[in-house]
């Protein structure tokens, strides 16, 4: 293996991609970037437990990188981002031996030992035939409006990821750690069809990495992997195995009273209220409709003090009676992820779960259960 | 205790001085802020075991704050500096009870638990007749080119403080791990005489205060404290007991060799060859004189690698024969110490400490002791 490249354009690629292996693989060949340089230009490959990520330099009429020899190394990744950011332009990239990196620059000269690259994992296969263009803006929406609600406890493994189902050309995001769930429907162009659990750490490195891609993204849906792939850049995620719960009969109907709020008006109430419990095990607010028109928001510790405020309800409909507590955190998270002005809440009762969902159309809801206030 | 006061300017300085308040003294009064009404303004107060840190709100004719009722309360800073920034313009406050304060705003209300301001540490009495000014810049120029070279390990007290001597209308500020030491002198107007060791603790934060501070700042020195003084701003900092060594006697003269450099170079190549071994307890790099006119810079990790660099001198005097290692974080940092273009590096023998000083007549200097190789 033989290349030279253009500095900037190499530290480019290294760190972003160095940012997605976890700082625990330290010795394992998993704290390694695989490198791959062929006729087309360079791979860069890095992976743990749940995913790989690839990333490509082609070789451009820039001249910014020239392969004079193919061939692999795999190279600890934290102390070649280091270097390369700190090194000159121009760098001379040399295999010398089977796992020594040499690269040169100016009057520097470094020797970096590297992994056998015959034991670094291999990529999955994808499955060409089953793909599907989806909007990258939309994509990652959704994911955002619903990922935060998974569970971070993994008793039930299935409940730490993010539910996909593709159905008569919809695409379905949905997340429950049973006390709370989010969930959102959109419209998309495929006749795919099935549903499948993404692990949480994989839906956050995909926001990450996919952050600026507001074109097409393909996403390749096969049984243990989804693919997502942009121009230089793919993603493999593994899969979780098992069965989902049925969301849609959780969902409850018939509200016994619904109220349209502005929706960053409540939010900033309820961050403020919650300020005194955030870090105390009762997270708790209290919710009160007053004199049927306004909305009473409070919060009590005993060591610190108290905080209350009244919001007015922009309509109301139903029983004039409310008196529920919530946990806070839930409720801004789930109000966080609107983008609407304005929110209905919807009550069914003093212990059953609230509903809350934008005041519009769009399928995008949040059920929260009530805790005892 | 009742006055009425823009958020934002509260929010301002709270903010400010609660940064100075230290997480581990949570539960403690001195997690608290002293907030004393007074006919001329608000005065906050914070400070922990070292210093106190002493804000004032004066009354001002853009009326954004009135003081109805004077009185003193200590409020816990982290939920009240959280609390001040979620709520909307204009607060009322007041000291509803002995330990409890009522903050208002819209159609909020909160009741804040305080504690029992008479057991609220008192300040210090300054010693107003005896006082220095010192230009901000300068002041603060000269504690960062030295302080980063005291110890951190409290075995010999003196030696994790900063050692600041005034003698014959100068200022000199100094400081020593025992295998390093860094020094630096200007002349000032005083007749004050007499030397003072601020604990590093303090130092940082009067760095991090006084930042901005570019105008004069007023130093009152007394045995026991040095207070720190800008129009609205005071800081009280307690200073370390004992005797500091006599530094004059550390300081070789008559080098073998001297060899002028750029700094930043220098400090580039530094910084790369010691890659490797940042994390391991061998932090050293080598510095070899090549053929008389290039300095060669390496380093080598049994795990990682190795790393060389050439770089050519801008002018030698003396013997030219060196060979030594040196910890490169102690180099580093005096390196980067300098602000000026070109650095003279003075080496005494194999085994002596190498002197550092910039291509000036400015009296700063860094000396670091070799380490085996």
């Amino acid at each position: 293996m033989n290349f030279i490249i253009d500095r900037s354009c190499f530290y480019e690629a290294l760190s972003e991609l160095s940012r997605s292996i976890s700082a625990k693989t330290e010795l394992h060949i998993m704290s390694g970037i695989k490198i791959t340089a062929h006729a087309n230009g360079l791979t860069l490959i890095v992976c743990n437990h749940l995913f790989f990520i690839e990333r490509t330099i082609s070789i451009e009429a820039d001249r910014k990188l020239t392969v004079y020899e193919t061939g692999s190394v795999v190279v600890p990744a934290k102390y070649l981002v280091e270097l390369v950011k700190k090194l000159p332009e121009k760098l001379i990239v040399e295999l010398t031996d089977r796992q020594k990196l040499s690269i040169r620059s100016d009057e520097i000269s470094v020797v970096l030992s590297c992994f056998d690259v015959e034991t670094y994992p291999k990529l999955p296969v994808i499955n060409l035939n089953r793909s599907v263009q989806i909007p990258g803006r939309l994509l990652h929406e959704m994911v955002s409006q619903t990922a935060f609600a998974a569970s971070s406890i993994d008793t039930r493994p299935v409940l730490t990821g993010l539910l996909v189902t593709f159905q008569d050309a919809k695409i379905k995001c949905a997340a429950t750690n049973s006390h709370r769930l989010a969930l959102i429907e959109s419209e998309i162009e495929t006749d795919i069809e099935g549903s499948y659990i993404m692990p949480l750490a994989s839906v956050k490195e995909f926001m990450r990495l996919f952050k600026e891609s507001t074109a097409m993204i393909a996403v390749y849906v096969s049984e243990n992997y989804f693919v997502f792939k942009v121009q230089n850049l793919a993603m493999y995620s593994r899969l979780i195995e098992g069965n989902y719960p049925d969301l849609d009969s959780l969902i409850p109907a018939h509200p016994k009273t619904m109220i349209t709020v502005q929706t960053s008006k409540l939010l900033k109430g309820i961050d403020r209220a919650s300020l005194f419990n955030r870090e105390s095990r009762n997270n708790n607010v209290k919710l009160e409709l007053m004199h049927g028109s306004s909305l009473k928001i409070s919060s009590y510790s005993p060591e610190l003090g108290n905080i209350e405020e009244i919001q007015q309800v922009i309509e109301l409909h139903g029983e004039k009676q409310i008196s529920l507590s919530l946990n806070s955190t839930f409720l801004i998270e789930a109000l966080r992820a609107f983008t609407e002005e304005e929110a209905v809440l919807n009550f069914f009762g003093p212990m059953r779960p609230i509903l809350i969902k934008p005041n519009s159309n769009k399928r995008h809801i949040h059920l929260i259960s009530p805790v005892r206030g």
